[in-house]
């Protein structure tokens, strides 16, 4: 890194928060001092770069965080910096303090307003991605993604648990929008027998007739694992339509929520989010611009903003859809 | 145990199923091998009962069932052992068995079913409290309730990291639909600012006021834990007044539900089972009958059945309630 | 409350650390200022004292501690502290700021510490139990213990798992050099064949036969747990001599060590530390002094802290022992 | 799967066992059956082949396993199994029993097994990665290891706990004879100051010199993690270098041993698995033979078991160990 492109940076948080979050900060700050590079923090992502709620991060900043969900920087929705008159008045924030690149970790909503900003302002911006939900183009993993279908496995484990003891259908609803990633992974790991989909149309009918031919075979205990973004509307839609089809089966519904954005990051979020944060660094250094980092095979890959934003994942793994079909039975 | 007073008895699990619930079992199970009285496990409760569903269980019957949640021997209700047809269609299943004494693990529904059981028949019954909502007279302990609370509070930290990082407020409803046991140590463990219980009267308009003073006050992180049974109706409905009241306030609920059933049991809920368990056969062997087994400073009680269904708890510790509202200033 | 009998106190934490301790420092802090009383926290117990290391705290010093392990007091050993010239020293920093009252988290050493200075000096002093080995007179329960019992638990679980896929010996040993509290709970809990305590003289002949026994009835996997302190010496001496008598025994040793201090503390020690830190404060301002806060059946007591130094435990409940041989045969 | 090349397969576990290993299982048998192939469990690894301790399994042999540790079928070395005798009678029990097809779930040195038998009585063999280690050519991931590394830091951060709390050294070994996956991966993700691994040389020397230099910064509270098999000769013989240099540091040791074999496995452990054990069938299906599953970049790849055996895996990521320096700082 002979000769540096940037020497004092601006870091935040924006949208949803994920786990890991702490830890892709952590990286950023201490990256960056490593580099000679001042950075600071901006409390409560694009609202508190509107607001000047800004603060020098030092390598202490960041010190015991690695651990921890949620995230230090905090996060929030701006209506305000949606507005060119908004994005003005917080990149006059930045420069009356010399800030001269930006990273931004946070989904695509949080990349869209970064993107304007560096049109309209000049200033380079790295992006991560967190966000527990994966729906994110040009990237293998997000921050967030791997703690949250963690923690949707332990607390099915448990519904199972009661399941069982009382030979009952639970239909589960996971986080996923627009995403059914966590449904997927979380459905096929807990051994579930419907896994719903927002990507996929979900075939009711089919639904009650593979519940029909287990209730014939007193196979009782069922588990159904629905993204909130499913077609059909949820867990709690779902339950309606086999209650109506199936009365005599013991329905019982599950909504697992918030508890999925918390806890201690896992291992590999942690891993991911200390990679990323060096990149952005590295990057903003090297001189690049508006690229999100990803990992694609293992390797950094810098994504351009534009196509985060605009460009669909490839979907789901229909192999792996059929081998939930194939180890459920 | 010079003199055996029972020489077969059998052991089911009934009602809501609670963490430790397969401890008390394996304990049954084992003292009694251990006293050379033969056990069997009645499948699915009282409807196991009825239907003949009743198994020999030997040492290796409970090996390796500790650590796990819900029940081996399965719950269910019956509606046909609530009428003494049932019931002696019921008994005939032990009496062909030669079954001499019976261990119910459980709360007080079926106590009530037990205690009738040796009213009309003769055998004599010892009940186990088992409910995760210690909800239950003449003992500090019941099986599960450890568990469950913990796992209340664990994904009450969960929601926490999520509720800082956006300044939101949370409306969390845990179980406990006459007793508020979960809600009020879980709120106290997490923090809560609010702990609303089916055993006090919910003063909403205080706590409205509380919610108002912290808006001005920008302590707008906060957490209100109420359980289901509180009169005001639970979460959902806590939240309708508190959006209406307070529309500037980011509120979300969530209902933690079915997950507080199952997990593996705590270090507290397996020591209790197994105690407990090991009573509930020293106790028939002792020539005991129709008592629950309990656990009063530590000791060991025998609570006849009928004060165990009848009777009240003496209610929530006025103090601890006092306490919450000081440490969540 | 009507007349305080203490303005301005101060709060530390001192040896070895126990989950916990925040909530406890937490509760101080907040029952201190509800009621008018000023708080100072002394950073590394009497070393921090000593050197003067004391800062005051308010209500957000004390924010989102409740479930971190560790202390944020942190915790240190003095042997400064332990002659009359460097209690002299320490006090003078007390009355330089005016503290009237002081509050210390620990074990009796810490305690011993504590009475020395109030006797010379005047200060009263409230004790609050804070150990995971649970080995103190006069209370029932410590914080720490419950949360370092369950990690053992967890934990032995996992060994369990190991051990039951290759159909081996594990000899696990747990924390407790004076107190076999931890490994008797742990080892009922999971179902330990042995369990070996400082309390009782290991019977090494009974167990070596005990094992024989096994090895010949083909139930291979084998489970011993051995507080640190057990006069044969812990859990690598207890194999050395078993590889000797049954070299055929395929045996492993596992000491799980530090793991059991840290840790987000349990439910159960988040409200004892919670009424316990609250009653402490409680006790200064009404003019009590000298005692350590205990818990007996449930209620508050008072304990000399004389007593608390010099007395010993009733010992390990004979029961309890009982009862895990009969539950792993 | 038009015409099926193998009718009726076995599978075993093998080597040091690793969470997901039934999980494994779960999806060879259940898959085995989709296909109408029979599949039989072969108990103990190779020393149940020889003993023909060999049953069949149908789809509810594998129900409820998949969130289990260790293995269902058991593991054990067999010298016997060394020798073409020993083959030979174990082969006989397959043929015995007309099984025309074998998985083989374990490490390299159970590959190497099932390629001698395959080699001399012509039975087509697929091998899968399960080992916690990674250690492994030819796959970037295998069965057991997220799960390892997420115990391992689980625990490290309770250690962390504590050695912040009395600014502590600690220096902790983790499991890895030749390699040091879990040490990298753990140590990033806990923040670890230094990492040992087998396939670096320790510079003891720099070690001592940064600690040195943080002991005059006191940023006293530090974590070395270190893989067991580190030329060095794992913790205890670190921790004696640390201790006669540097005589002032608190050095404190723990050796998290067999935990990290145990416990449920985690949504990734369980993925890998399920998919790994259905394409184990197909693969068999189709003809292939000697080969071990891998996944390399996401997708499954068929590696000859020779080379799996015999080749090196490309070692450790050089610019992860430089991350590592830099973000802890």
């Amino acid at each position: 890194m002979a000769t540096k492109k940037v020497s004092r940076i601006a870091v935040l948080t924006s949208g949803g928060d994920a786990p890991g979050m702490n830890a892709a900060i952590r990286a950023v700050v201490r990256t960056a001092i490593f580099n000679k590079i001042e950075v600071y923090g901006i409390v409560r992502g694009y609202s508190g770069m509107i607001e000047d709620d800004i603060y020098k991060m030092d390598s202490k900043s960041v010190a015991n965080i690695i651990q921890r969900g949620g995230t230090i920087l905090k996060s929030a929705r701006s209506d305000e910096f949606k507005t060119p008159a908004g994005r003005k008045k917080a990149f006059n924030n930045l420069k009356k303090k010399e800030i001269d690149g930006l990273v931004v970790i946070g989904g695509d909503g949080s990349f869209t307003g970064a993107l304007k900003l560096s049109e309209e302002h000049g200033i380079p911006v790295i992006g991560l991605p967190g966000t527990i939900d994966k729906d994110c183009y040009g990237t293998d993993s997000t921050i967030g993604f791997d703690t949250a279908v963690n923690t949707a496995v332990e607390n099915i484990d448990k519904i199972r648990d009661t399941a069982d003891a009382h030979d009952r259908l639970f239909i589960v609803e996971v986080m996923g929008r627009d995403a059914g990633y966590i449904a997927l992974n979380a459905g096929i790991a807990t051994g579930a027998e419907t896994i719903l989909l927002p990507e996929t149309k979900t075939d009711i009918e089919s639904v009650i007739i593979g519940l029909k031919r287990k209730e014939r075979r007193k196979k009782l205990v069922n588990l159904i694992v629905v993204a909130e973004g499913d077609e059909l509307g949820g867990a709690s839609e779902v339950a309606k339509v086999v209650k109506e089809r199936l009365p005599k089966i013991d329905t019982r519904v599950t909504i697992l929520g918030h508890i999925q954005r918390g806890g201690s990051p896992s291992c590999c979020d942690r891993l991911i989010a200390s990679r990323m944060g060096y990149h952005a660094v590295v990057a903003l250094n090297e001189g690049k611009r508006n690229v999100m980092i990803g990992i694609q095979n293992g390797n950094i890959v810098h994504v351009p903003l534009e196509d985060a934003i605009s460009k669909k994942n490839q979907g789901i793994d229909q192999e792996l859809l059929k081998i939930s079909h194939i180890l459920s039975i």
